[in-house]
């Protein structure tokens, strides 16, 4: 086989930077047979040529500049691991522009402008890889554009944030509550110091915007994905779970229906059987159901170093063979239809709610009263008194969401309904 | 986007077949604006013309001439569905020394002809795809090969057998013995009437064999397979799993070692928290680990008409868009190592061994000497009084084989020792 070079600029080098330049480095000679192609970093954009690394690599590799990267012919490939949207996306557009393939792990950027890099890459008929984006080493992008691209994708839900999987996961093993285990996260290193990205489900809603994309053909926009955290489950709340068979998880879900597609993050009961129930600690997994595959899964850790150092080199190996063979931008972005995003309230689920409520006689019926006025029948109902009041926990059938939220409206009212404590939809059953 | 139209031969029309005809009707549209390509099923090499079919389709396409498909020029893929190996290796040879692109669902081929047929397709530079001869729906191949391509992997092992993996699954949840959930696994379909390619291991075997050749880069030959099945796993070794905190699964397994690589199917205890034990029924699951990526797991149907030709569709999409692209063979056999299998008794695993001894004083201590001398430790040992003998279960710490079955030798001729009741090897645990 002759030998073939394809040269690479990487533009950052934090922990995934670091990351794909020891897998390029460990793994060489592997990768070279199996690409048949020996790929080369050759420059490295950082912000400070004197900062510390995570990796050795010779001096004269780094620079402060773009433009020793976009602008060299030999550079056929740009691998942007910064992050963020400012300026990444002006450089990764200046690289497509430049005719360069471009391997991204940026949820951020992928999920708010993919309409614009997919149209770049597009024009200038390079690759845009972005496997790394969702769900860090587990290869979803790929088995979604082709693996099971015979299909028609009917449900695409999963798991994609580790941050606040480690957390319920602590949550549900040792009881301690949201605060505390939080804290736990933040000291070993999972949790930012500022957590709301993941524990207000954002990050979440980032990937699953990604994933409904590519699964129903049809760009998602972020402002349309419903979005809710973890910060009001409560040690409570898991307990409930258990003793009624489910588990809490962090869910992004996304459902093709004739009328339209249902993105939603949200809290999450689902049955204990559930193959994603046995995910725990910080590893993420996907579910997805196609109209000839069925049910599939995949798990994996969804970040780090090397998980996602792992997604960003395979893509690279696709875009080099791409790149020797001529065929660069051979797959390319798919959203060819325009299908409208569904409301939380058009939604369909299963609803878990804990009410608190005075201890007397009449209250169950009150409230069955108001579920049943608005169309909401129930599937399992739950009293556990303490001291003078009572705690009313109730699963309804699979309804539309609006009644639901109509009927918590009324029940609201009811003089003797204290509090609504919590409402959390259940999926993962028939 | 101009229309490009690939027209399609079928070898054969029985279950999988009928699906990948169903699929590529019903899923038509999106198929066509996924791949950009029209796909067109032009002609169906059947056994004979009036057979009833599980799908309906113009009289015309059926024909009982190879000729008919290989050589007609507009056919530029062949889609192998017969099965079996004779006559069916010389009509995928005969496909491609035409210049037509194979996809294959035939595990018994691509594992005893692999090197034969990569050659042909490699010298007439077509693509031979066989995502579907393994695991069903599960979109393994593509992942070993394009997504997890920047590792050198570790460790492939998995339930690789639906059938199997259904009666060890019944046996477990209904304490019900070996034959009786074989005829229920026949009288349900999952079972042949000759069940031995299931049960005895063979059918997983060959699947390892594909998978670990791809995994480690080196033409696992399937006579080096060690072959064990489940005949011999009774009521009572899935009670005592269960009592030691283990579930017993059919694993297809192969390991990378600096001295070669073990390539094994056979019954296997597995710590009932680790992700594959929670695979039941009918499903598949295949567990890889990587040396960047880490641990990750792919779960879905490992057989049956739709999820295989789900497989097969995406195998088709990607052989029609590299003909498209004029790149056929873009990604092709990567067996370019050599490695030597190594011999079951070189290998490391922990033991189950459950023996018949007589219920006297010593029995133990004569017993832990033997394997004492042979090196080998034991974790925990179970003694359990039945009438007048005993039944005494071990786990061993993790050992050479060899040593085990010396041991073992040794332990047959101690008078104490009435019978070997069974040794089962234990993985999925540090």
């Amino acid at each position: 086989m002759e030998e073939k070079v394809i040269k690479i600029g990487l533009l950052g080098l934090g922990t995934v930077g670091c990351g794909v330049y020891k897998i390029l480095e460990e793994n060489k000679e592997s990768i070279q047979q199996r690409a048949g192609i020996r790929l080369e970093v050759k420059k490295v954009l950082v912000r400070s040529l004197d900062k510390k690394r995570g990796v050795e690599l010779p001096e004269a590799m780094l620079t402060t500049s773009l433009a020793d990267i976009i602008e060299d012919p030999e550079i056929k490939i740009v691998v942007e691991v910064l992050g963020g949207v400012n300026p990444t996306l002006d450089y990764v557009l200046a690289a497509l522009n430049q005719g360069k393939s471009v391997v991204t792990a940026n949820k951020d950027m992928v999920a708010e402008y993919g309409e614009q890099l997919f149209a770049a890459a597009q024009r200038n008929q390079c690759d845009l890889l972005f496997e790394a984006s969702v769900a860090g080493g587990i290869p979803i992008i790929r088995t979604l554009k082709q693996s099971l691209a015979g299909n028609q994708i009917e449900e695409v839900f999963g798991i994609i944030n580790g941050t606040t999987n480690y957390m319920l996961t602590k949550m549900t093993q040792e009881g301690s509550p949201f605060a505390e285990v939080l804290s736990e996260a933040q000291a070993k290193g999972y949790a930012e110091s500022d957590p709301t990205a993941d524990v207000g489900g954002f990050d979440a809603a980032r990937k699953i915007a990604i994933l409904a994309s590519i699964a129903f053909n049809t760009r998602i926009p972020l402002s349309q994905v419903y979005t809710e955290g973890i910060t009001k489950i409560t040690v409570d709340d898991i307990a409930y779970a258990s003793e009624l068979g489910y588990m809490i998880k962090l869910l992004g879900i996304a459902k093709a229906r004739s009328e339209g597609v249902e993105v939603r993050v949200h809290p999450t009961f689902i049955p204990k059987d559930h193959p994603l129930a046995a995910v725990g600690d910080v590893f993420n997994a996907v579910f997805v159901r196609g109209n000839a595959v069925g049910d599939t899964m995949f798990y994996g850790k969804g970040a780090g170093e090397l998980p996602t150092a792992s997604a960003v080199v395979a893509d690279i190996m696709d875009a080099a063979r791409d790149i020797v063979r001529n065929v660069p931008g051979i797959i390319g972005c798919t959203c060819f239809e325009k299908k409208p995003v569904l409301d939380i309230g058009e939604t369909f689920s299963k609803y878990y709610i804990r009410l608190k409520v005075a201890d007397k006689p009449g209250v169950l019926a009150s409230i069955a009263l108001v579920f049943g006025n608005k169309e909401v029948s129930l599937k399992s109902v739950l009293q556990k008194a303490t001291d003078n009041t009572a705690e009313l926990v109730l699963i309804t059938h699979r309804v539309q969401e609006q009644n639901v939220q109509d009927a918590l409206m009324d029940i609201k009212q009811l003089s003797s309904v204290l509090e609504i404590a919590n409402m959390i939809r259940v999926e993962g059953e028939e």
